[in-house]
């Protein structure tokens, strides 16, 4: 026969089947890799749950970050503002202790945090020992029992409501060392006036969702914002130690914001060329080099930098995409075996104010006559 | 200011100018792991173009290729078979003609061939020299031509119009040695009857679209039903080898049929575990064990062989999916470390007829009491 | 110019930036048609917060249910059971409460509601005046009170957990008069056994979602198990009219379930013939009757009657979509023109247990000679 | 049982089956509003084929037409550019010979057409009667032949390959009475130097793909670029007038360019507010206006003018969707009820240069105090 068989049938039905009970089982692995002897851990510090101006149950976050393809979280709740506190009494030790028995289940990594504030300027607080200790004091106090907890502290959506600054009161609180990072994005907005200080400043870059309703549908696939961490030990003390040693990049709709040796390593972890050689004729002028994208990155790429002979076009390495540069040889391209280097201009990988990241791809030229 | 900035707005924009102007660059990379020393090819050896009863030009056919993550094909016009002959001439060799220069310039590989015919019964001939040379030729006499070309023959479709069965002038051809291979599926059309053949009368699998109109949408995110071919050397000696040497699988609606070896490799090669240890408490029976697909391929997996202590869910990993499989224990489980192997029948991965593959995953299971 | 002008590209990127600060104002609407002088109204009876055992704010609930192009909801909360008690102190007239606002803002209507249970057999009563009346409350003493407060009465998931029966204790609730309605469907089961009762009991059709966590990604685009309840008046009122008058259907996963009459008129205010006319020749026997669907629901035809000389092909109308229909005649066709109507079954809308509604096309037929 | 019933399992299969098997069937139906008494054809005059230098065949551009929810196209190979001639003998009656037939069958409009060209400059002629007599004439005789059979003209791509200007050798044609119409649209090029044209010049505007290759796999939602024809009758001949009289709007990319008044028909036809009434009280200042558009087109409005203690948020309207737009009323809105219009702009439909439509919403406000 050539209609479909029986056991064809049952294989469609099996699979519709198990797409509706597996649905939970299901996780986005959101390929980024490891760079210089670091796991690279996706993560996001800053969150809300009904425990403070939140929508959703502190599980939720954990389900959401499971499908999500996060490897740690931080629930975030505020110390000392809870517009549902008429219904939901305070205790800021909840969330997290609510979380904890599925995040183990699921191996999530679960950072114990607070959120505290005065006015529009909100600092978080990871790897604290307890977040009621944090209830009713005022910022800077606030600040000084993070530091006392042994946490780590970083500013918030420095532009929110206003162009970030470095308003004197912020200031004050990183004389007094009360502060170690800050936020370059939250949610999807990106603050340029930040990323100078984390040279400047010395401090950790962050980029966290501050989500507050259930995780929206278009965050399934990819798009999330996230905190990149380098960690020495995919574990809580690993997460901790990368954070004090500002080995973290941002990544945000496709953007990402980090160190230059740290986001080349992205780039060479995630990039492979397919064809390392490419064989060009008298009449075959022009050929495809074949470039695969292993990872969820996403790289725009420019040429800046090609013998004089040979031009090769733009292209856009898609999320666990591959794509074909064209490459071109004019007339004066010489005879024989070169191996050159194609030099290109990472437009969307930014390593410093202004500056994007130059990455190289290896090209074996054999010109027949 | 916390408002998207101008830098985010370029990008913005150049992403939606690239994604236009980029498209014809972009390809699924489809991703298949190599097996056995051997680099897998995906392959589709069956397709027609306007030189006899297809919708489209040859050069068609190799974008499409390209586009849909394809290694090779072969476009196999009907020889003696043209309703468009009042408008293109019959030149059965100008389809490979016409497609070679495109194909050079993407790295698609273009085998040259013909489908022959008689009524039903439909054949064909790859790495031909003269396509033309089977024109006027009846079935049995096409097929010496196609021997005398050294060739590589194979019967298509053994299902189409009338159940499939080991026909008499199918033995005859078979007898004379003037077939290597059969399409175990055509299109979306699985032939069950044929499975046994493989074996039975030493056949190479094959698994084709036969194509004729353009491609359909569906076909550009992995669904393209595709010949695994696995290869000493990515070129066309390599896949002329391994089609001689019976190294193929098919692959077609997330279903795979070859040699238990091969499929065994194909499963080593695309499923990692995340979690090898899961450390288990009193109050912490049921913990995740984390697997990775890292391809294109889907598997299915059913539990079949484990501790008495311990049991696992049913769980799906698709492609380029991560999932997470239920792993509880029983009261029994003893304290201390384990080392334990758990057996699965991957219910999408055949074998041999009525059989699936078995796989294993290592677990290190630690029990804290 | 050719390339694309500045005035689009600043268009891109409005709508790119509409797309996001937009996202929260777009509705699915949903379309089903108005029937027999009544409102078709989309509801959902049955979810839960985490004023129970539910894992959203009651604020949520009415977002979703905007998204998602519903017209009503309740939020039931079970009255006796709350998980989340240690941390929610009980009181079940704040989830309605708490919801309100939003809901008027945005002209969702909001059924005061609560769910009572013993064991397994679940109610849910709605209209009530005060959730808090019914805690403490065992079965029929809630069902007592959910009638003292004029409340509508149904029984959930009658399958659950066992399958679906006459059970005698529900029986005696039933004779007791504390029942007007039975979930057919809820969530994506479906309870053959009880289609039945609803004539030989006299019950309404219920079809409710019992979603716990956020609303899943998959319900955005119109796949969310719906309560169609023919109003007249679309309000409150209306709603409760209805529900006791028994004018609803139950919509789950493409399929219908419901009266006769109420279902013909959604295919007749759903479904229009676009080519009223076909015009056969000698030589031109097989036309396309093109027909359209304008709402979210789905046909799927199969012809049952038609003249002797004609035959026409099954098709599946999609949501919102089109379709032909292939219409064939043979040489016994009569020249000139015939007014026929084609019978089709419609095999996913269910009139009564195994019997599915069967609807006409008309069609005007010549055949020029 | 709560399980899927054994019914529903064979709905899931069937509704699998007939995806496959009635693909071919489903057309996109791409509602777009009937105007001023004239029924709204979507159409496309420019495209290509094996006969000139596309890449399908004839009957290919039918099927792509009832699939994208087309009524009537135009095949325009090019009389005496042939790249293909070696291969398919030129003989310009040949595509829409050759598609008639399919045409007839799904109620496709095929008019009759050829693309003549000098260098860059390119025309079409619609409704002609014989393609082969435009071979070998210069462009001026081609169009005076195009004249002599009666033929629609109009110049393509006014700005290919350098920006678009009234140049000498086409304003000679023009001059000539050789050219009714222009595209404003080619592909995805929109030309804003040829808008003020339309008025100035007394042109007809056209709006084609100029498709080369297989229509792609974007095209099947919506986005093809497409002619709206304003026409007495829905057949050629209802056409045929239209394009004379100047009835047509560009579509492309969610952008309309046509006449005001047609443009406003589109959107009367298309937008329907489904809360003409809101309620607002002393604590309920904000209430959602909820509007649907039941079209294909797409609207992105931005208040412009509305009562002075009233302010409007933007919303985009996408296609087939619904929306909500933020009605707040400040502290000086008089109580009791209001009949107020909200004034918009649409700023994606152009209705002259630098000029977009205006729209009006009514709604009646009602303030209880």
């Amino acid at each position: 026969m050539r209609i479909t068989s029986n056991r064809l049938v049952c294989l469609a039905l099996c699979l519709c089947l198990l797409a509706v009970s597996g649905a939970a089982q299901q996780r986005n692995p959101l390929p980024v890799p490891d760079i210089q002897g670091y796991k690279t851990l996706k993560c996001d510090f800053h969150m809300h749950t009904v425990f403070s101006d939140g929508e959703v149950w502190p599980t939720t976050r954990v389900n959401e970050a499971w499908r999500q393809g996060l490897d740690a979280i931080a629930i975030t709740d505020h110390a000392g503002y809870n517009p549902n506190k008429a219904d939901v009494p305070p205790d800021l030790t909840r969330p997290h202790a609510l979380a904890s028995a599925l995040a183990a289940r699921l191996g999530i990594l679960l950072a114990p945090a607070v959120e505290v504030m005065k006015g529009d300027t909100h600092f978080n607080v990871l790897f604290v020992s307890n977040q009621n200790a944090f209830m009713g004091l005022d910022l800077p106090d606030a600040l000084r029992e993070g530091r006392k907890q042994n946490g780590f502290i970083f500013w918030n959506h420095p532009g929110w409501k206003q162009p970030a600054a470095w308003f004197p009161d912020v200031a004050a609180l990183y004389n007094e060392k009360l502060m170690d990072g800050v936020e370059l994005v939250n949610g999807t907005s990106y603050y340029p006036q930040a990323f100078p200080w984390i040279e400047e400043k010395n401090l950790t870059i962050l980029s966290n969702t501050d989500v507050h309703a259930p995780a929206p549908a278009s965050w399934e696939n990819g798009s999330r914002t996230v905190t990149l961490v380098f960690a020495r030990t995919p574990d809580l003390e690993g997460i901790r130690e990368a954070l004090f040693a500002r080995r973290t990049a941002a990544w945000m709709g496709g953007e990402v914001w980090g160190n230059e040796a740290q986001l080349r390593g992205l780039w060479d972890g995630a990039v492979a060329v397919e064809t390392p050689e490419l064989k060009f004729g008298p009449n075959l002028r022009q050929l495809t080099l074949r470039v695969r994208n292993n990872s969820s990155l996403r790289f725009q790429l420019r040429l800046t930098k090609a013998p004089a002979w040979l031009t090769a076009g733009a292209v856009e390495l898609r999320p666990e995409g591959g794509a074909g540069i064209s490459v071109r040889l004019n007339k004066d391209a010489p005879a024989g075996t070169q191996s050159v280097e194609l030099e290109f201009e990472a437009a969307n990988l930014h390593v410093a104010p202004n500056r994007n990241l130059s990455v190289r791809l290896p090209l074996k030229v054999v010109v027949a006559q």
